[in-house]
């Protein structure tokens, strides 16, 4: 949940397929003209606190596949709608986009010129036959005319920015008067689980530091409301999504607690020790901790926020 | 959340009217013969955290009135089924009940005679035709016959026992094989709010160190499923259930983030000065700022779990 990216987990292809086929393009995709004089400038942006390593693309994936039915629900865009994806990263997000507004057309922006190669190769994988418009640079200053787009989508996006107020006021001015945004975030303050631990409590505190110290805010889902009335929309609605794991769901238990949520805490290990957060015996304490919660009797919550809001 | 009693939004009777109704009894109400020798050791429950003032009445009665939709949503009994609300305090679930299925055959149990007293005026007052078997005593040790009950209700009543694995098996025994079991309960620990607080937060902890103390658990939401399981039920299905409050949700921001949450976290000032966790300045610091959360540009978010279970 702190991450732009996903997996599609409507279409028949298992998520294993979509990450091998990294290698082929979409005939239909059409690259975006970079406006930007210095875009590859943009390629890496190092505020992404989980990194870009093909174990974290492995997770989004993970995350992406157990995650889409829930936070994908009631968002479908009509036929001939313009839509802008702000922050598509490997375009996880942007195939659920596409089966569930097959119609719209879509434009996918992001600053990572190597997660927009990465979404190429997964639409190409799993929509074949979808034609997304492909924009490489910082959402902050889009080269769009105003009023561009109809609706904007951006998910996991907030979180890894210095300022998102700023973000999300630059985005409005490409949104048409009337259209709407959809934004989706995590909340790790929201983080839940039997038995609970101190130590695991911990290891997510480490993450939470580590992502403020890198600009972002990984307790951000909670204040969706003012940054986005604050920004200017009106008519904002924000619906809490929790995840809530146990014994009777053996698929989130692997897919959500172990494979998305453990994962992405374990990947900080290095950063939280580099940074002197806590000792190697501790955040393994911890993560074991965490892991007991994917066994009998252990439980887990997690509960995301989901924001409609309309550009006056 | 943390008490077992709640007040009906579905009647048309504003909830002062309920309140000051006290002194009615209801001609429909049927008292159970009592069947325990020292039933009058029962009139305190001593372990309920919030004590039983009358501003702990009102407290309780608010957050009913604000959380009864989505506390009850699907919960509703067939004509004749026997259904036994262990628990029921000043009867406030009761008469939701009572709205929702009224051709069941209720009975409500309490261990405290005084709360027994306001459950029947509450009844009165609020449904007067609905005919209801009262019982005082303790939900361990109930005198009724193995299997007496086709479904149980229980809420907010877990959290403030010392055992309540013992009480769910000690309430098995009277729910038919097949029968069902629902129980909601909350979590202090899924608390989140804007502007965060590490003073607000504290005093949070105040309240599930203090409920501690006095032998519950105030974050026994997230283990819901383990109980059950435990207990001997199966097919154990928990449903997280949010309320997020925020500017667009007036009755929301008063009826449950003030007068429900802020209030019952500033009910145990006393308490919690006199156990030496805080002082006088540090609580009232915390309790300002979770009362800014109810202002303009704040947010405050709650996570119940209700739980559906089958005998076996």
């Amino acid at each position: 949940m702190t991450t732009k990216t996903t997996e599609a987990a409507e279409t028949a292809l298992p998520a294993e397929a979509a990450r091998t086929a990294g290698a082929t393009e979409t005939a239909h995709a059409v690259e975006h003209t970079r406006t930007r004089a210095h875009g590859d400038d943009l390629t890496h942006d190092h505020a992404y606190v989980h990194g870009y390593s093909p174990a974290e693309a492995r997770r989004l994936g993970d995350q992406a596949d157990t995650l889409a039915e829930l936070l994908h629900a009631g968002t479908a865009y009509p036929a001939g709608s313009r839509v802008l994806e702000a922050g598509c990263g490997v375009g996880a997000q942007t195939v659920h986009l596409l089966a569930s507004s097959p119609g719209a057309e879509l434009t996918a922006a992001d600053i990572s010129a190597d997660s927009l190669g990465e979404a190429r190769a997964r639409v190409a994988a799993q929509a074949p036959d979808a034609r997304v418009i492909w924009h490489h640079g910082d959402l902050h200053e889009l080269p769009f005319a105003d009023g561009s787009f109809d609706h904007l989508f951006v998910c996991f996006v907030l979180e890894h920015l210095a300022d998102p107020s700023a973000a999300l006021t630059a985005l409005r001015r490409v949104l048409r008067p009337g259209g709407t945004i959809t934004v989706i975030e995590g909340d790790h303050g929201s983080t839940l689980f039997h038995p609970d631990s101190a130590a695991a409590r911990a290891t997510v505190d480490h993450l939470v530091r580590l992502q403020a110290d890198a600009g972002g805010d990984a307790l951000l889902g909670r204040r969706l409301h003012p940054l986005l009335a604050d920004a200017g929309f009106r008519d904002v609605a924000v619906r809490p999504l929790t995840v809530s794991v146990d014994g009777s769901r053996p698929a989130l238990v692997e897919g959500f607690t172990r494979r998305t949520f453990v994962a992405m805490v374990e990947s900080v290990r290095a950063d939280a020790l580099a940074a002197g957060l806590t000792t190697a015996a501790a955040f393994d304490h911890g993560i074991a901790d965490l892991r007991r919660t994917a066994e009998e009797g252990g439980t887990f919550h997690y509960t995301f926020f989901k924001a409609v809001a309309v550009n006056p």
